[in-house]
Order: structure tokens, then C-alpha cells, then sequence
């Protein structure tokens, strides 16, 4: 199929909204989703942004039932390993429903790996859901290491007033 | 004890090197290494750094055994997630052993939450290993959550000849 992965600009955040409540719909969490098209705006093309993003399109005449040409996306940021230094954190990886089975989200997963490499990164590091085993087997296969199952790791996170607390000194001991 | 958390300086790329190599030695992986105080300098203070970092110094008269004032510290980065929005994620967090229990980790990390928040961050994440049964359970105490046990969250990492086949699109299916 005939797309493009090019560079998101600021006009792509309506789209990149549209998209990101599309997966989240799909995974049955949208009243998860506090990003909207302004936010992806200000967080992602200010002077020191949060996020950087890819988008593939088709051309108009292959556009989605809903008549769009950006059909997927992917956000990527540039993370640190005190052990192996530079790493890309690829934070989404999404290609509408009726454009899959093309080589679309391989081609955006690709981009993020090469812009990865480009900036001296060593690694191409992401999480996957437990119950999502197809995209686990999937990447297991390409070589990706899953370091919950390999080496124990948790991913762990602190929110809402637990954060305010930790910064406030607040903490239970 | 008598100790301040100041934002890290290129100068202190040497102190945080050795420090990093100390918490290595002690989790038995220092043949993991690859970062030099060259790479810190590089890759944390130039135009756009890939991490930021926090120092605990004592002053001279408490100095380490070693004849060290900086002591412990922390590297952080900006992150970002399409549901939530703006994130900051803890990488390291260390203290040298004769300075523990003296409230200097806590300090640490309350000043990378409250760094966090004062950027418009919602979350703060970080991971810890299985094995680090003390570590997990003080994290769980103070409200953060376990999203590998909880939701089922994975890390996985490409690195080395899969992130090279990656960027090449040279994918099995």
C-alpha cells in the first residue's frame, strides 16, 4: 500500500488526539484520557518538548472511511540508562483498524528505532500489556527482550496526592 | 544530619560516574557499565540533555570515608504519556551505604517529585527489580503503584542487533 511516515507538526495534533481516543476506545479505557488537541500542542511543540511524534499517511485517494489520510502515529521520546546512556521510549504505536496487515505499524516502529539510532541511542525500550500475548509474541520475536519475565523489573508509578506527599517530604515509614 | 539536595553540575559528572559504579558493584553487575564521566558530561549538559540530575552533599567535616562530599544522588528525565500527559521518570536513586537511614534517599526523591510537579507533571515513575523485596514494598507503602502486578505491564528493550534489524524494517513475521 502506497503511505508515507513522515515528522509530526502542530497541525497533526488534531489527528494525533482523534487517534489516541480511537486505541484507548479499542482498549475499553477512554475515560483514562486527560490529553487533549491542546495539550499535545503546548507538551509537544513548545520550545523544550515532551514528546516527539511520527505520523503515516496515505494519499487522498486511499483516505479511511471517515476521510482521513493520517492513519497512524506513534510518540516517541528520548530517555537515559546510567548503565548504556542514550535510549528512544516509543509510547504509542497505532494504525487505524482498516489500514493494518500492510507493514504500517512495522514501518512507524522502524522510523522510531532509525531516529533512535540516528541520536546515538542503544536502545528501543517500551511496555506491552500481559493480555495483549499477539504484540508480546510479536515483539519477543524480533529479538525485544521482556525484562518483567527475564529479569524481574516492575514498572511502578506514583499519582495524585501520593505524589504530593513524596513532595512535601510527606512519606509513611 | 547536615546534608543539602542541589541541581547536578557538569563538575559533578566524575562523583556521579563513581557513584553509579558503586551501586553497579553492589547489584553485581558492573561488567554492564558503559558510561563514562565523558558520556555524563556529553549527554547530560549540552543543548538538550537526555537526563537531568540531583546531588546530596554533606558538608567537608562529614565527608566520607573515601574524602567524598557528594554522597547520593539522583538522575531524572522528562517523559510523557498519551493518556495522562507530562511525566517524570526517576532513573537512579542513591545513597553511599555509611550515609542511609539519615532521611538523604527520601530527600532525593521528594526533590525529583517536586521538580515533576513544578514541570506540570502528573506522575512520577520509576522501576525496581523483583528481587528488591525492601525497595518495593517502601514505594508500595507510600502509594505509588506496582503496574506490572496490577495492570500487567511488561518493560521490553530492543537494543543491539534486533534494534539494528528494527531500523532496517528487516522484521520476521
Amino acid at each position: 500500500m502506497d503511505f508515507t511516515i513522515r515528522p509530526a507538526t502542530l497541525e497533526d495534533c488534531k489527528d494525533i488526539s482523534r487517534m489516541i481516543l480511537e486505541l484507548a476506545e479499542h482498549e475499553k479505557v477512554s475515560d483514562q484520557i486527560k490529553i487533549t488537541q491542546k495539550d499535545l500542542e503546548q507538551d509537544g511543540f513548545s520550545k523544550n518538548p515532551f514528546f516527539q511524534g511520527i505520523i503515516a499517511e496515505v494519499p487522498e485517494h486511499l483516505k479511511s472511511k471517515t476521510d482521513h489520510t493520517n492513519i497512524g502515529y506513534s510518540l516517541y521520546f528520548y530517555t537515559y540508562s546510567s548503565w548504556k546512556g542514550r535510549a528512544v521510549y516509543m509510547e504509542d504505536l497505532y494504525v487505524m483498524p482498516e489500514f493494518r496487515g500492510k507493514g504500517i505499524g512495522k514501518a512507524l516502529m522502524a522510523k522510531v528505532a532509525q531516529l533512535g539510532l540516528a541520536a546515538g541511542c542503544t536502545q528501543l525500550n517500551f511496555t506491552v500489556l500481559d493480555c495483549n500475548k499477539s504484540s508480546l509474541d510479536f515483539y519477543l520475536k524480533q529479538g525485544s527482550w521482556d525484562l518483567t519475565s527475564d529479569l524481574g523489573y516492575h514498572c511502578m508509578r506514583c499519582e495524585g496526592e501520593a505524589l504530593e506527599h513524596l513532595a512535601q517530604g510527606d512519606l509513611k515509614i
